[in-house]
């Protein structure tokens, strides 16, 4: 039997959570003078039902179990978007529940992917709310990555962690571990240096803490319309390329530079993959941006360097059309979408750890061939990976591609073109933002049906939540498990 | 030490074989009063050229370990296709080398994409010889498959042969194994019926003996520029339809249903499967067919049962263009190109086993996240396939799709557009023929540049030989092993 009703104190905290979260939001309506009403009533609500929630369920206060786990992590990004999509629904900005429920999960799975077609005619606090679910978004993932996770059996997750969460068990306790709140820390301070940063570029206060929100959280929304090309600064441009990056990067490497053990950087294979890639990526999309435009120097490369960074990132700024650089740019800048950051950064998509251990494991197997007695171990960062966590991770890949198909199919269906179906799933699933076809760098999402924006919705959710914690909930063994 | 003068003997046997399958060529250019020419002077260079090499390397008679058996089986379709391309290459109808290469790979790995524009126009004993190309690699790929492959440790194939294929021994010795003799009987069998029945339906004498070779080969040429829907007749249809899926089906089951032992047929997981996806899709594109074309009734139902089993045994003959039935049944025509039929019959592509492991394993894996702790095992076809095999065919699929990808990429670095090269590379991969943009089903693949067409050669023989055979001999492991 599952504890429903120990769940319901945590989901009331947590739409109370949402409700101070929006506190900022309402705050910035009135500096500026705007209609603060929608925000304050979304924050109202938010509030009390949270504390109506929180009380009428607090004396059923057992143990969260593995299995309630999966149903608190769903329940929550559903909670989420219920409750962070009424400023939007509220407004006069956002018409349909599909198009506030589409811009709030790609807010909150960091994706980035917009319905807006005039950014920059919307009110101040609204965009600062859209920014702020992907900032919180963020933070959701690094809880989960480093605390909930591993204990879930999820996609591999327990090789994800640099440093050991601790003694497993079978009890998912809701408090945060200490090496999130580590991490937390740091995201909170990158943060707050990107804003610094942004704004001694030159950008309006407003617009730097906005970008500096969804930079962290590899997010990618901005408060303009040209996204990142609006700023014509190359000191900008590299500050976001820098954080991006960082945003990326697994935050446990992070603090390890921090408090100055570079020795555990140096043997990252993940981190010495993910910065290769990077590089090499890098030099290839410039190579193809020489070639196919008339950019040269260093703002080729910079265009190329932002355009591999923020993919690569899944953040999703962008600072030029790639799919003006050639057939072969425009497939790599596809192919880009499966990759993903670091595990344990904010990033989405497949992420760096699961293709090496693909791809060492696909090269061992050619060894296991020619020696189908020898016992041939796989390792990474130094330790072996069991063959479970392998299993798991070839498993996870092929799910995401199927996914990935499946969802191209139903997107096609609904009366697309391929390259369309293809980018906008690619994407969504990855928690990118820009895609190829109709859904390229310099497009948006508006055009599509309900029904298509709701499919590209639950991908969105199902990609952010490492794919299994969502489907397991649909298995007879979650529901049959004693 | 790889003992390569070993080969030499098995090498000078396989082109003077090539040499004696000419002849029936010769003798139909000879009744159709043609210039025979091409096809003696290649005939003679494979026979002389065979007997060299036979007698030159006889002494070096050594037993075929299994490393020289990768090399083996790859040089033997180098040097299929090496001799096979010189009647192409001699006559005045294929000019280059690219397309010669191109024609004779895309025939001995039975993929039946082709580069010529007007079939019609070729002479009857080229065409003969062509369709030959086909059925000679069929003959082929059923050795390799029930004889060799299951030796040689690639891509789970211990899984394919429903009856154990005897002792594995280190050691491949290069006699054709009696299952392999038992499964020739019904392929030659199979051609000879599919030939008398095509007659009975109408189709000229000559023109029945190339659509069984290609037929049962799952190949695909037809000597028609309209391939099937030459014949508006049903009766040729349908034959064609039944001895597709036959072609499709494990040729041990065919065995087994001929001596009476059904209930190892209806034991069969994967068979259920693939009748059961024959079935399905059929329904599927038939409702398309009815809402986005004016065709209606046991039309309708004829072209999409045509095409499904067309596309899912990899046979590739077409009698209508599936691409006209809207966006969604083109794309699951798309990804039935990654079907394959099954295991141990002609076709190509992943085959249903393998996408049956890889949906069986990521099932479980779920029951595996909820128990942890508990063993649970993978049963197919009533046994319980081993984590070494699990863990290898999950490979295969993701070789295999990544191998789609770079594929795909190339062909779109070399200029092609994105539809064009998705379709190409699979279609060509999973030994099919048809695909979709600008190579669909009523299209050819004259218009690609020799490099695009060299790309494509490598991806058939690749795809055809199961990958891992080829991609071994470029890793350190083969060349290294004691
Ligand atoms: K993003
Ligand atoms: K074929």
């Amino acid at each position: 039997m599952i504890h429903l009703k120990a769940l319901g104190k945590i989901m009331g905290a947590l739409m109370f959570l949402i409700g101070v979260l929006m506190l900022p939001a309402v705050f910035i309506s009135w500096i500026y003078g705007e209609d603060s009403s929608p925000i304050v009533i979304s924050a109202a609500i938010s509030l009390s039902i949270g504390l109506i929630f929180y009380f009428s369920f607090a004396k059923y206060d057992q143990l969260i179990r593995k299995r309630e786990g999966y149903l608190v992590v769903t329940l929550s990004w559903l909670i989420m978007t219920i409750f962070g999509m009424l400023p939007f629904f509220l407004s006069d900005h956002v018409h349909t529940i599909s198009d506030a429920v589409f811009e709030t999960v790609s807010g909150l799975t960091t994706t980035g992917a917009s319905i807006l077609t005039d950014i920059e005619a919307m009110p101040k606090g609204l965009l600062f709310w859209r920014s702020m679910t992907q900032w919180i978004g963020g933070l959701g993932i690094i809880v989960l990555t480093v605390a909930i996770f591993p204990l879930l059996g999820i996609g591999g997750s327990e090789l994800f962690v640099a440093e050991s969460p601790g003694p497993t068990s079978d009890k998912v306790h809701p408090r945060i571990s200490e090496t999130a709140k580590r991490l937390w820390y740091i995201y909170v301070g990158l943060t707050v240096a990107a804003t610094m940063l942004y704004w001694a570029g030159g950008m309006a206060f407003y617009d730097a803490i906005n970008h500096s929100l969804t930079t962290m959280a590899t997010g990618g929304f901005s408060t303009k319309n040209a996204s990142m090309a609006f700023y014509d600064s190359a000191f900008i441009q590299y500050v976001a390329i820098i954080f991006m990056f960082l945003a990326g990067t697994n935050f446990t490497l992070i603090y390890f530079g921090l408090v100055g053990k570079f020795s555990r950087i140096v043997k990252s294979d993940e981190f010495k993959a993910y910065a290769g890639a990077v590089v090499l990526l890098t030099l290839i999309v410039f190579t193809g941006i020489l070639m196919h435009s008339d950019y040269s120097g260093e703002l080729a490369f910079r265009k190329a360097a932002f355009q591999v960074v923020s993919i690569i990132t899944t953040t999703g700024f962008v600072t030029d059309d790639y799919t003006q650089y050639g057939m072969g740019i425009t497939f790599i800048c596809f192919m880009m979408l499966f990759l993903g950051g670091s595990a344990g950064s904010t990033a989405g998509s497949i992420k760096f750890v699961r293709h090496m251990v693909f791809l060492k494991n696909s090269w061992l197997e050619f060894k296991r061939i020619v020696h189908p007695r020898a016992i041939v171990p796989l390792i990474i960062n130094g330790e072996m990976v069991s063959g479970r966590i392998i299993n798991n991770i070839m498993n996870f890949l092929l799910i995401y591609l199927s996914t990935f198909v499946i969802g191209s199919l139903t997107i096609s269906v609904l009366g697309y073109d391929l390259e369309t179906s293809l980018g906008a799933v690619a994407t969504c699933l990855g928690n990118v933002g820009p895609a190829i076809g109709k859904v390229g760098p310099v497009d948006n999402f508006a055009f599509f049906s309900p029904a298509a924006k709701n499919v590209l919705s639950f991908l969105m959710l199902l990609g952010r939540l490492e794919l299994f914690t969502i489907l397991i909930l649909f298995t007879p063994f979650f529901w049959r498990a004693n």
